[in-house]
């Protein structure tokens, strides 16, 4: 097990099972950790990691702390929204996009840092053990990777505070007892899974939410907002212009007053059992939505279909990790073909739940006045041209029927 | 135009539109019209298509009047759920999946009464005339098309009611004037198109609904049901069985109330130009997501990921008039194959516009205490494994990073 | 890692690997061995076999040895072959499809001898493990799987002989010294991998092909034969009706004197790395061009293009295990649901080394003299159509350049 | 018809049917005539194109004859074959692939010359019509389209051959009979179809062939040659450096010596026929069988199984004429993406009408010694991880026989 290691860099929130997993490392490998730990918008103070990093010994310039909010929505969210990606339907791939940023700075820390192996505190039967380790291996085949979760005997929750209370690492009040259920949060969405929400025919409990209104109590009247596009990746709200992570923030706002963005979801895992989760993905959920509408003005049917065809695998390949594969960059390669006059302004009406486009305008419609002219411009539009149409479509179809009947 | 034409099978609502196509088509050919009437559940009624038909001189044994709505939910609109068809990521292919229905009874009208040509009131810019029209060709390779508004000259409103007035042909009050927009409506859904909903920028006026309570008037308590599927299609609600065409009914009401299933939508028609449509599909929307609510629970990951996969074909062959072809049919019969273990009951939420899945059970759950069990079971689930999984996953990775590093 | 196993049925050719894991079994297990020996056409005597097993004290109601040619050929290649199956464009799968019946009747002859474990002598660096194991897995979720190369120490081919020597297993005289390559055989192919082949770019050897004759031994004059068709499947060769097995024996015939069906790959692993392989598949390969022969002239656009569109997918799924899968069979009812027409009469010219179709005929060709004369029926096929039906397919990229331009 | 056209350029190769419609342009739609000849490497003299031209009125400056070739191969040929696309599994689409370079040129060259429309010499059943059209509407979406195969009088040949001596138009010798086929060359390929090869049971005549040696006529000794790879495309014979249009003009020459590229294929037209054709492809084939064979070397699984997924897709679209659609140039931006690293050479042998890989090697390979080491490397490969991988991916599978059993 205990492979010979110099130092490891490991994805630290601070919290507590990162805290013993950073102790176990130091005494199960004798080596030195180094911290990285991400803003990716969860939405907790990262002070705390690094007064705990300090206080567990972990050298000042092997702590890491950064905001990767920006590169987050940016090269992460943006391109996957330009893909319209749904898993199975219906999530938006929130927990799956955050891990490659995650795996990419810990590889390249690293790299920066001398280190020849990596951690994460993900566990064995879950899929972001997946996601971090494709990752990891992609970027640096030679690195070596530790998964304690795979390793270690602290199996249990008692275990694993007896662990902590032994070492002195600080236990918060809330991890003391078991916990409902757990959670996974970033700027995109906050996933919660396990132990209350385990019978998939209970209702998940009002409690478990925290990004969002309950639509019940979401204001009783609508709100209109308005979202441009630029190449396909939202630019501004309500005409003001913004940063890629200051717009997904500010449509969180928006989808936490009214209520948007709930799923409750049985789905799929890459190891091959079924879970139950629920997510919330507030302004993920109206980006999408507003995404799709600026696409049916903008978009040629060759392209939206082709591209609706490809969803599916491309949500299949970020769900089960393969960020960083030929294939996943290949129909990113052909989506980003697809945006360049995906430009536009999409209004869209927020109400106890629903998020609705109403309208959508562009100076790159192939929808527009231009057209209606076109249409009835004599001879523009012939509708003897159906005709020939239909009979040649009908053709192969007449012949089968011919042989058939 | 007018090749030699003895008897006509007419698509026949008894509205202005068909009964003047019934008269012209009398004219023009000299020949004998018979009149076929539909119950889709369009909730208008059928009497007045009997009197116009006699009053124009139809035989009483030529007017066919018949009540095709269990057969079209059955034979049509269940099928077609089971694919979770969506056109475009939205559209649930209300007006796509009537129109193969009309087709073959038609075609067997004809068959019944010795006529050579079929006809139907569709115009030549739309859709529905391919999808009438490859039905017809697909299903009697020999019979003669006639599509009059593609031959006639009765281009405006205008001559067309100076038309209807020469030959006493009744006219609804409300069709003197020029409809705001026009409609098309059977028990799977209402749509609208054209004049006020021809800017894509401007909402949709409320009073374009007429299937749906607005959400914001809808109640402000939340309802619950539960449907039950058996073989993937629904038979019962609350515990109630009931007839496939009875089911979809009751969603209706249930989807109403709640303001449920309004889509504005810009979409790519199958002749190459982009319209904006409004869609009410109350029942089928609630239908919809119960739907993939039950295959959450009893569909392997296998055969859900390549029905997600399948889906955006399906519907584009649904959409563009390919029902009777060997491609829809092939999709189908692996879909199908898929179901029948698509048992179980899934309860939803209705609240003011949105339709939630927040529980499903089935005695083919591949999710169950079972599967916790055999989680826990030493042995059964080694988290040992996914160290494995993970590393022959990564290989390929591996091996790339190699090469390109 | 030695569980309690009562009885193990292996796959066991009688061979020197598997004599040995015979008796591995019976050391390490301390459990009863059921030895399974199916002939696929492998053309090898089954005798010694049963000798073999005998010595080693393997019980006369546990020795099974089956003649499965018929139900290999029948159940899974013909299916396979109407699917036009080619791994990575090239490969006809022969030693993948294998797998699933030796799996298959495993299972079935584990639960008729109550055994409660299966084993197999596939290393841990290939395919077959996988395709053995999915199989056990999937037909019976409890079974134990004995991987002995994955488990034991034998890890050189000295050691396995020095084990064999201790025990007194019988070493054919040719594996006491390191083969130049390591085989796989069925009715369907020969494949060859490892040692003289290893460098992808030196040739392979002429003495690794066993099954055909180098094409420049070849005979200098083409010959004709003929293959009938019935639902897809081969019914008769030259008018002659044959079994499944006796049709692609004679094929293989065919092929092994026209030196048909070697091809020299190298492939992608599922376990992720890259080999190099040389197969012989002499039947397989004119069967699998007469089948595209045949449907040609029988199948529609929609289903053949369909098909070709489904077939890598279908190809992956094969070689990579997952035959009792339901994706897989999923794609076969839809292939399977094309077939039903796939009827007639393929002639080929088999030459050094080629196959090529030269003529095809049927009774439900889509191409024929009523074709024909349908097109140059006035009225049926109108040139002008085809000025609809283009300006209507333009009408999308017109609009397109119209925005772009 | 005549809507009033000031200047049409029509794609003009010189012969009988092009010099009819020349004249007749000028007569019917009294306009200027521009000539556009392309030199796609069809081996005709293009020296009579000019003469003709200038016999009939066309100004000098009017008279287009351009040499495409290297165009042609480098910008059209070379992308397809990236691709790895076969039509129907099986053409090259030699025709296919030519059309769209010859519509841009014609739309170049109205800008140019201020010409207001376009014509070409193609039939109105067949498909070439629409690859022209589409390209013509694609790229100049206000262009006039005048094709007079669809609008003439001169439906027989005799009565082409009756206006061409009534106005003087060369006519060659072998163009006063019936041909018994009609043919299409490029530097691609040369295809054939109708008269005797209308029956498809019928083998094709030997002398319909034109463009490589019947392979019994080919030398009895086989050759050996190397490709040389960048980036996807050839770039050298035999270690000698070559442009796109050398080495496939190369490759021509080795593909005819040794009857290579031979196909006699029923097919689907996009208007809804089937054809029979024969096409003789001698160095696509050759160069097609190389591409396969150092991707097999250099390109991923992942990419490569996208590819081969994607690629019937691709041949279709390039087959109907949407080579100028986003969809294809989508599916173009994937495939290019995936080709950064396919460098390297292949070995290949021919031989009687078979063109086989015997060997590839790279810099940029997968599959190469440092692997190999990689695999026996303890620890970097082990069989162990083999267990896991089965296990987790056999997970679904078990909890489904679970179920189902």
């Amino acid at each position: 097990m205990s492979d010979s290691v110099k130092r490891v860099v490991l994805a630290f929130s601070g919290g507590l099972d990162t805290s013993v997993i950073l102790k176990w490392l130091q005494q199960e490998y004798q080596c030195e950790v180094v911290t990285f730990t991400a803003d990716l918008g969860q939405g907790e103070e990262l002070g705390p990691a690094r007064r705990v990093a300090e206080t567990l010994g972990v050298k000042a310039e092997h702590i890491f702390i950064e905001d990767l909010r920006e590169e987050f929505v940016k090269d992460f969210v943006f391109p996957m929204m330009r893909a319209n990606a749904l898993y199975e339907g219906l999530y938006l791939l929130g927990t799956s996009i955050a891990r490659p940023l995650i795996s990419k700075r810990q590889i390249e820390i690293a790299k920066l840092t001398g280190a020849d192996a990596v951690s994460h505190g993900a566990t064995g039967k879950g899929n972001d053990q997946i996601r971090f380790e494709l990752g990891y291996y992609g970027l640096n085949p030679d690195v070596k990777v530790i998964a304690p979760w795979r390793e270690w005997d602290l199996t249990s929750r008692t275990r694993l505070i007896e662990f902590a209370e032994k070492h002195q690492i600080p236990i918060p009040k809330d991890k003391r007892g078991e916990s409902p259920f757990s959670c996974d949060a970033n700027m995109l969405h906050t996933s919660s899974e396990g132990k209350v929400l385990e019978d998939p025919w209970e209702e998940v409990p009002d409690y478990v939410y925290s990004r969002t209104n309950n639509p019940e109590d979401a204001p009783d009247t609508p709100e209109y907002i308005t979202i441009d596009f630029e190449r396909g990746d939202g630019v501004a709200i309500n005409g003001e212009a913004m940063s890629p992570a200051t717009l997904l923030e500010k449509l969180n706002e928006y989808g936490r007053e009214h209520g948007i963005g709930r799923l409750d979801l049985v789905e799929n895992r890459f190891i091959g059992m079924k879970s139950r989760g629920m997510y919330e993905t507030p302004g993920g959920t109206i980006y999408h939505a507003a995404h799709r509408g600026i696409e049916q003005l903008t978009l040629d049917r060759g392209a939206a279909h082709l591209k609706d065809e490809l969803a599916p695998r491309y949500a299949e390949l970020v769900y089960n990790g393969f960020w960083f594969s030929p294939e996943r960059e290949m129909l990113q390669a052909a989506i980003d073909h697809s945006q360049v006059r995906v430009n536009g302004t999409v209004r869209l009406k927020l109400y106890k739940g629903s998020v609705n486009v109403v309208g959508r305008k562009s100076p790159d419609s192939l929808y527009n006045e231009k057209v209606v002219t076109f249409e009835d411009d004599a001879g523009a539009y012939d509708q003897k041209d159906a005709e020939g149409f239909i009979k040649l479509n009908a053709l192969r179809l007449k012949l089968l029927g011919k042989r058939n009947g």
